[in-house]
Formats: C-alpha cells, sequence, structure tokens
C-alpha cells in the first residue's frame, strides 16, 4: 500500500509499504478514508520531535473504515465508520481510569500513532486499543466534517473545557490559527458574553469574525492589546484567557489581561521557557492550565459537530489524492495559496 | 404615589400610598420606571403565599432610577439605572458569603419585596441592602430587556448552572412557560448537542422552536415522551434534566429519561409532595438538586443581554400604565388574550 | 472445589463444582484466599435480588491470589495478591470513559459477580475484565485488612466523596452499622470539624466513638435528633447529611436536619418509595444524591489502609473455614452473638 | 496608647498615638488582647513593601474586643471576641460578591491593615467593613488558639483548598516554617494517604513528625529529593504538590515533583521571577495555582480550632508586653533563641 513515511530529519517520503495485519487481541486495521497533514507532521520531519521513530508512517489525523478487529474487540465491528483520536490509551492505566487519559502511562499510550508507531497517511494502518482510539463517525457527519475530532478538534475542547468559563464572562482566545479557531468553536459552548481575538493577521480574524466566532477581533499590529482590553472590560481584565498563539510575548499578554482570580489556559506550543514573574503577579491568584488533547470525548465532539454545533468545514482548503502528498507536504509547510488545511484521500 | 396593594385573600388594590423614605443606611429609594405582573403575585392574591403580609405593597419584578441613597451606600449613585433583584440579601450572613445569597438569614433576607416589604408595583420603592439588591443597567439595555433580571430570567440562570450540563450533552427541559422558556434561553449558554423541550402546549413549543431554544419539541398530548426521549438517546436517557412544569406527572417523567449518573435539576413550584421511588432507582445514581433564582449573579445576566446572548423581549405581549393594573391582573390571571407578561409602566 | 451457591428462594447450599476457566482473553482466574458474608447475599436468600440467577456461586467480597490470565490481561500478573471489586465494568462504555463505573453498560457489567456470574464465596472464582475488577495488595496489608475494600468500603468512600463536605464542616451520618461505620472512616478524610452519628443501638454508637470516628453521638430513642442537631448548629442544621440508615422516618430526619443549601447523600437501600415534600421544602435549596460503590477507586482506598488512614479491622467479630459457610450464614442472617462481619478462609 | 509604627524604610518605633475613631458606618474600634509579629512587617521595615505607608501603625495578625461599632454595624455587638483578618473587603464588588475575597476592589481593599491603614499593634485599631474584617471567637478558643486565623492559617487553609487534593493522595509540601506548618495542618483535612515534607532545617522537619504533619521527612542537604520521591511513589509523582518554601530550586522541584495531570500549589513569595519551561513539560498537563489568604473562611477555620481538628499553639515561641515590642522585633528579625512566632499583649 501507499504511505508517507518519514525517513530521516528533513525528509519524508511516498512509498509502497506492506499492508498493517493484528498484533495484539485489542487492535483493529482500519482503512484510511481520508486524512490530513498537521503542523506536527512538519515538526517530525524537521526532527522536532525527538520520540518520532524514522522509517515510521506518518499521519494521526483521519477517518476511514474498520477492516478487521482482535478476538478481544467487542464495541466495535468490521464496516463501522470511525474518526481516529491522536493519542492512544489503554483504559486501565492510573491515568485512564481517572479520566487523563493523555497521560497512559501504557508502553503504546500517548501521541503514538504516524510518530512511534505507523499512523493514518496510508491506505490501512494498526489502531491498538481499538475501542478507545476509534469512536464511530454518526451517519449524517461526513468524513470531512469528522476529519479533525480527533486532534485539532479534540485540543480545542480540551483547553475550554479546562478554562474555567462561565457563562456572562468576557473571554479572550490569542491565536486565531487552525488550533485557535478550533479553540474558539469551543469556548462558544461555555456561554460567554463577549469572545476577543488577537492575531496578527488580519486575514484570520476576518475569517474569525466571519464565522461567529469573534466578538471583538485586535490585532497588535495595529493597536496595544493590553489597553484596549483593559478599557473593554473597566479595567478588570478577562475573565478566562486562553492562550493558542505560541509567539514571542503572547504568554505575557495573557497573564497581564488576566483578570485577578482567573484562569490562563496554555494550549500553545513554545519555544522557550517562559518566565513567569511570581513575584509582582502576587496576590493576582491567577492559575494557569497547561494541557493538550482530551482524547476520551471524541463522542461528544461528534455529538456536537452531527447537531450543527461546531463546523470544522472552513478549515479544509485544499484536497489531493494520496499519491499526491509529497506536493501537498510542500504546500503546507511553505503555506502556499493561502492554505489551512490540506487533506489527501487514500 | 399610586400602589398596588394586597389586601386580604383574595383581594389586591390600586391605592394611594405614601412615598418611601431611607429607613437604614444601606438602603435606597427607586423611581419604578417599569414592572411586570408574576405568577408569584397572583398566589399571593389567593392566600397561596405564607409569609405575604396584607397590606403590603406587591410587586419584585422592576426596574427604575436610584432616586436616594443611605450614608453607607458607595457603590450605587443617584440616577443609576437599575434592575432590581427579587432577593434580598445582606451580604455578611453565612449563607451570603458563600454566594448562597438566596438563604441568606437576616430579617430582611430571601423573598421579601413585595411581599413582606412594600414592593415595586407603585412609583417608588425602597430596597434595603441597595448595593446587593440593584445592579446597574447597562446604557444600551432598555428597561423591557432588563425587566426580568432580577426573578425569571436568574431562576433559568440558577437552574441552568447547577443542572450540570456538559458541552455536547443532550438535555431536557420539561415545561416551556415563562420560567421555562428563561431557562432554556440559559441552558443554550452550556453547550448541549441537543434542547429536548416538553410542554403540552403545542404554541409554546412553537414559539420555543422559532426563538431557536429547542433542537426537538414533544408534546406529551401527542406522544409517549419516555419512549421518544429513550428512542433518541438509543436508551441512555438525558444526559441533564431540567423539571420546570410542576404538573402532574412532571416529576416522574423527569427521573424517569435522565441518564444514569445524571442530574435531575427541579426548578417547578409542586402543590404537593412527590414520590421518590428510591428502591426502584437504586443504582441508577441521581442527583437531584432543588433552587431557584441565583440573586447574586444579576450583572452577568445583564452582560448577556447586552451582548445579545439573551433576549428576552419575546416574552413581553401586554402593556399598560400602572393606573390599569387592576385590569392587567384581570388579563394575567385569567390568561386572556394569549398574554405571557403583562407589564405596566407607572 | 467447594462453593457455595444460591439454590433457589430460601436456600443456599455448600456444593462441590468445577473449577472455572478463562472465558475471555480479559479474564483472570483468582484463588480465593478470604471471602465473607454481606447482607446483599443474605437479600438473595430471600429472593429479593432480582437478578441473581438460581444456581449462581454467590460472593463478592474477597481478596485472593491470581492464579491465570486470558491473553488481552497485561497489567496484571499470575501470583499478584488482589482485592476483588463487587462492580464488573468494561472500561470502554460510555459511562466506564467518564468515571461512572458501576453504570457499565458491557453485558457483564454492574453487580454481576456473585449475583448474575459466578462469585468468590468459592476455591476458585473467574473474574471478567479483571484489569478492572481486581487490585493488587499492597505487599504490607493483610488479606483481612484489605477485604472490605471493594464493596462496603468502596460504598462509604463513593458517599464521602460526594456528599460536598467542606473542611470544617458539621456532619451527620444516619446509621451506624458496617456500611455507616465505612461511611465514618471515608468522612473523616474529608476535614469535618464535628461529625454527629445518629442511631438506635448504643452499642454501635460506642464502637463509633471508640473508633474515633464521631464526635456526637444521637441515639433517637433517648432524645429529639432533630432538636439536639439544630440547638448543636444554632439553628443552621448539618453542612452535609449522610443517610446510610434506610430506616422508618430517617430519609425525612436527612432533609429536615441538612442546612439550606446543602447536600443529602443517600446510601441506604430502602424497602418503599420515600415522600418528597417538595412544596415545603422549597426555598431550602437542597441537593440529593443517591449513589453506590465508587468501583474504580480501589486503589485509593487500599493506599489509604497501608499509611493507616483507614482501618477496617473492627468490623470482623467471626471467622471460620469455607466448610463451615452454612453455620456461618445462620449466624450472620439472625444476628447471633454480636456477628457484625464474619470471614470464611477456602 | 501605644503602638509599633512604621517610621521610614528600615525603623519601627514604640509610639504614642491617639486612640482611633469610627470614620464610617461599617467601622468598628477592636481593643487588642494579643498581637504578633509577622515576617511581612520585616518586610515592611526593609522597604520591601511597596504600598506600605510610612506613619502607619503596624500589625495584621491580632484578636481583641469589640470596643465600639458603626451606624450600620449589626451582626457584631460591643464585647465581642473576635479575630481580625488581614485582608480588609468590602463584600460589594464583583469579587466579593464571587468569593474572591483577596481581589476585594474597594479603596480599603486587600492587605490595607497594619500596611496603608494603621493596624493592630497597638492598644486600639479601627476595623473598616468590620462584619466581614471580624469574626467571633468560641468561646472555648483561647486568644493564642486563635491569633493566626486572619493571616498565616488563613493562608495554609486557602492552600489546602485550592490545591486538588483527593482522598488517598500522595502529596508534598515544599518549606516547613510558620506558613509550611500551618499548611500541613490544613492539608490534613483533605485525606492525603502520605504527606511528604521537605525543608533544608532538620528541626523544623522533626516538629512538622512530632506534630503528627508528615509521614516521610526529607531534607535535600542529605538526599535527592526528587529520586526518592520518584522511588516512593513508583515514578508517578506527587498528586498534589505545595510549594511554601520560596526559596532557591524550590519552585524547580516542585514541578519536577508533580504527578502527570496534578496541581502545583505556589504560595510561596518570591524575590525572583520564575523560569515555566513550557517546551518540556508539554504533555505533562500541570496546572498552577497562585494564590494568597482566603479571608472569608475564618468561621471554618475557628470551628476546627474549636473542634481541636487545628492546633498552632507550637508556633508560639516567645510572648511579652507590647512595651516592649522593640526587643521583640529584634528577636525576630534575628531569629534569635529559637524564635517561631512572638506574641504581643497590649
Amino acid at each position: 500500500m501507499k504511505a508517507v513515511v518519514f525517513k530521516e530529519k528533513g525528509r519524508m517520503s511516498l512509498e509502497e509499504r506492506p499492508k498493517p495485519v493484528l498484533l495484539d487481541p485489542r487492535d483493529a486495521i482500519v482503512r484510511v478514508t481520508l486524512t490530513s497533514i498537521c503542523s506536527s507532521d512538519i515538526h517530525i520531519k524537521h526532527g522536532a520531535v525527538e520520540r518520532a521513530k524514522p522509517g515510521v508512517i506518518v499521519g494521526h489525523e483521519f477517518v476511514g473504515i474498520v477492516e478487521e478487529v482482535g478476538a478481544a474487540v467487542t464495541k466495535l465491528k468490521v464496516g463501522d465508520r470511525v474518526a481516529a483520536s491522536v493519542e492512544t490509551f489503554c483504559g486501565e492505566c492510573f491515568f485512564c481510569r481517572h479520566e487523563k487519559v493523555n497521560n497512559c502511562t501504557d508502553p503504546n499510550g500517548g501521541w503514538a500513532l504516524g510518530c512511534r508507531n505507523d499512523g493514518g497517511q496510508a491506505e490501512y494502518v494498526r489502531v491498538p486499543y481499538a475501542e478507545n482510539g476509534l469512536t464511530p463517525i454518526p451517519a449524517s457527519v461526513s468524513d470531512e466534517a469528522a476529519l479533525f475530532t480527533g486532534d485539532i478538534l479534540a485540543t480545542g475542547f480540551w483547553a475550554a473545557e479546562i478554562a474555567d468559563i462561565s457563562a456572562g464572562d468576557t473571554i479572550a482566545v490569542l491565536g486565531a490559527g487552525p488550533t485557535g479557531l478550533c479553540t474558539l468553536m469551543c469556548t462558544r459552548l461555555y456561554g460567554p458574553a463577549r469572545t476577543i481575538v488577537v492575531d496578527v493577521s488580519d486575514e484570520r480574524l476576518a475569517l474569525a469574525k466571519a464565522q461567529g466566532l469573534a466578538d471583538i477581533c485586535l490585532n497588535p499590529l495595529h493597536c496595544d492589546v493590553e489597553a484596549e482590553i483593559m478599557r473593554l472590560t473597566n479595567g478588570r481584565g478577562t475573565d478566562a484567557t486562553l492562550e493558542v498563539a505560541g509567539a514571542k510575548g503572547t504568554f505575557e499578554l495573557a497573564w497581564r489581561i488576566a483578570r485577578p482570580a482567573s484562569t490562563v489556559c496554555v494550549v500553545a506550543l513554545y519555544d522557550e521557557p517562559q518566565s513567569l514573574p511570581l513575584p509582582s503577579m502576587y496576590g493576582k491568584n491567577l492559575t494557569f492550565k497547561t494541557g493538550g488533547v482530551d482524547a476520551c470525548k471524541l463522542d461528544r465532539i461528534l455529538q456536537l459537530i452531527e447537531a450543527g454545533k461546531i463546523d470544522t468545514s472552513c478549515l479544509i482548503t485544499h484536497r489531493a489524492p494520496l499519491a499526491d502528498a509529497m506536493e501537498a507536504y510542500h504546500v503546507f509547510e511553505n503555506k502556499l495559496n493561502g492554505v489551512i488545511k490540506y487533506v489527501l484521500t487514500p
């Protein structure tokens, strides 16, 4: 079968590989029907993901059809259309049993698919702990609509869930890239009165506005964001603050605009350690939450998509067959042609 | 000044009464600009509210302008346009200090306005603990838009807040009367995937649907509600259940349709004790929450109204000057002319 | 092997039965080293447990040693000393994935062991979903110390956990039988300032006091419990109330003594439906929680036992070999010789 | 009257000052019966507290008797014996109404007593918002037993409350000074299975152990604390981590020993900003909470003291009349004679 393989630092390659087989009674084999390229794949290509194993088939955002199941798989059946989770989890370790599945301590646990284990930019993929890692897609939800459920959308869902948003709050989301947009789609579920979105790209801000995801858009290139937020909140600050940008100065901006006794949810990936000026923020009583994907709520996310309460279709700007994967990587990596997300059909 | 007075069981009367004066350093005098009739006023008229004091001026849903403040009132000033809370609370007792203000133990605490203390169906009203009982209305919010903030909307806000709704849930609200509609306006803030509304009136269901408050409408006169909900949820039941109807059988319906390990929020007033069949529901792990107005969140509710996230204007069907209050009571009590809420202007 | 079998309504029998074998890749076979008789076993005997299957080997409180594991069991190994959970759960259904394991919807889920599936009053037992149903016992914890972990202690742990106890509260536990005592051992973990225990038996109250589990003991045969609690709390009531008695009038006592805006945790089993007088308790803002065993926290409970923070040894009053099980049932059922718990060694 | 006055950077002075008078209807005058020196007073002396006003009477840890109350004070009466809170709060601003009283935005709010407003190292003190700032002491609780309620004990209470401790957890408290010991007294209320205490002083560790506040004591001068904690927790880390030391490296130690998906509660004051190495801790899903005194729970703390569940008497090592305050400052500041807390009687 065709598959995108991480060969070594700097090189991805489209290759012929054998179709995977069941290795464990809890495995399933999935025939991939749609997959996409994630910025994490680019990080792998550039050697920035230490645990990524050269020779691995990449891809952790995909949907497909269950082709075969192991003897211990009883809740999925052959023919089920499913969304995959980027995280693999066993369901039985301490963390899994306490709903902290992305800290699963199983040898296969965590971000393994398309990183340590062969992933989904291929015609077929083996999914360990299949009943946990695969969630049936409702009939009325298309493959494209379900595609981001298990990674960037699950990230936004997690962020919104832990950000301590109360109905009526004024919140800020820093960053309106793909994950920022997914975060906005999910914070909306928590009843904020006003959502302030901050990004350096007017285009992205316009998209957020057009999608009804933002009440107020602020671009630090055009205004003093901190001053403007203090003006808008009568000097109080934002009731919940989600930092999805990970750019220079955005972590500091987040705790500056945050209201005393509020939560700053740190979703972004940073290249460098950040400074936490505890002496000067003493008495501000801030909570900082760092986190990632919530891999055990895919069923909820799919219900919201089915009900029309979440719609990620605006993110898909490019489509191609898997055979053109190398050209797609080129476009995606270099942000050509206004690409947001590039999807591939095996 | 003109005021609607509860004379004795069965009789309300429009009378001349002296303008109220400050009695305590924390009081304020409010000039009422708009008030409405609540079904609780009808209960008072019929002697169904034990603590209601004959001779009292009724009215607990009103907005107005601060006319005068006591020496200890520093956060409100003369001229402020304010929404009143049905609940009076001191801010210092055990319950107030722990955000349980509707169990305030102060002698003036609880539902006192228009019940034990002179209320707001009058030209002026004295409001004890004015800084707690009055909340400034944002400039862009009209009197009509703010009118229900302190009573039926605060009830819906409280109910939605304690009902343990998670984003993506399928929820049910039983009852689509004024409080049911307010509850729906607030449950929407918690991100349910699907909202099922149940009422015996097709007209009310149609209103809920037209206002975008319901995904699925069920009328027990036309279908088997329990069976239909089980079908819709694959036999699981509703993830959160809010009982606002208080009719015969609705309490039982609520715990029957509730999913195991979920919450039933009981907002309705009942005429009779209800049966809790604990032997047959053993192992279902249900939580029952009973409650009322959340009187300390009026600022949040007004922010949501200001932001356009809550809009109660559809509830106002009738308007008249306070001088016509007796005719308004007649229409409202007898549900004439499709009345939902009747507002009066002093 | 020897096993206690539920033959038909009214009759248990000690019989020879074949040693169980693995039926599923996720099963384990456990050699039982200690087991006890529970009041639920007596309910089975009397035909009061509908789902109990004639011919089933009873017993759901036991510890033992893993003898054999299925192919999909990787986290337990042969030779592990383990405590069993009364509840079987799959770990993958909706409820399991959200930490509500005692509502597991798997065909084997819920109270199955010793009820629908062969249980632990035998020399060997097959445990489905073994990684969920069995928890390793720390080396320093004896079989007797661990024996109640999976049933009555897990019940008390669950009750204390959901009762909304805050540090400094005055709480009441109604009932000081085995489950009441286990509940008291666990409520102590939540920092109440004062614990009031109510029971009709002075002997049980004395035991609770002697074990340091109660600050105040009240016997309704000797005092007006409601009046006394109101006196002790300056008329406010108890901050958290746990009803473990299930006797006539104890449900009503629970909501009467409960402080406004507090939680009543209903742990007891009742023979009859209870009345919830919502009209007269309107505005009291009570929460009622009904529940059972928390089967996914056995590791925590065992850590507390290991650390000496929970000690159930005072509950074991009688010991015998499994061969004498019929005599033990006779003593336990008829409450002879001061029996609290009767343990059996296969 | 005699009072300790902050004259200017580097100088405290014992002076004669006029007895304070009521300035607002919500004020009370308290006759101080016992007060103590806090390390924050030393910070004031050294000019390290910017908002401290030269000329102010210092002192924020004190108990006394209500001498006079303003016209709007109804819940306290002359003669009440009371514990003072270090924080002043109005009870009506946004933060107060949402139980976040130490972010009170009133001009008098926050740490004002003994800093911006005249404090309690004096014979008399004026307390603004007296019903909030003063809490009646139960008759059986001595002045010495109640003395730390409003500052270091309220800090420990807050820290324990927000640290997300679950019953059965293994927790770590870094620092066993006065605030560390108070924190330990309060974390014990949350049912940890094991408490690990870390300090560089064997003497303090011995005190913690002797008071029953620690299960395991670790001194970084004698062992590799991180390695030892990983060994004790089978590599998992501590379930909750409270950093009260504020020394070099202790912030880093805190997040290193913390279990994935757990909370690090930062109680310490630091001289310098700390580094938060988000890239290397990505995926660890940690929550950082920063905070301070919980000034609205003094009633609970006093109930725990009354019930014997908290006992701070071990902290008082030195006593003198207020007239000897300057000598007491000398001893306390230079940590002479094994001083932990020095109390003064006016």
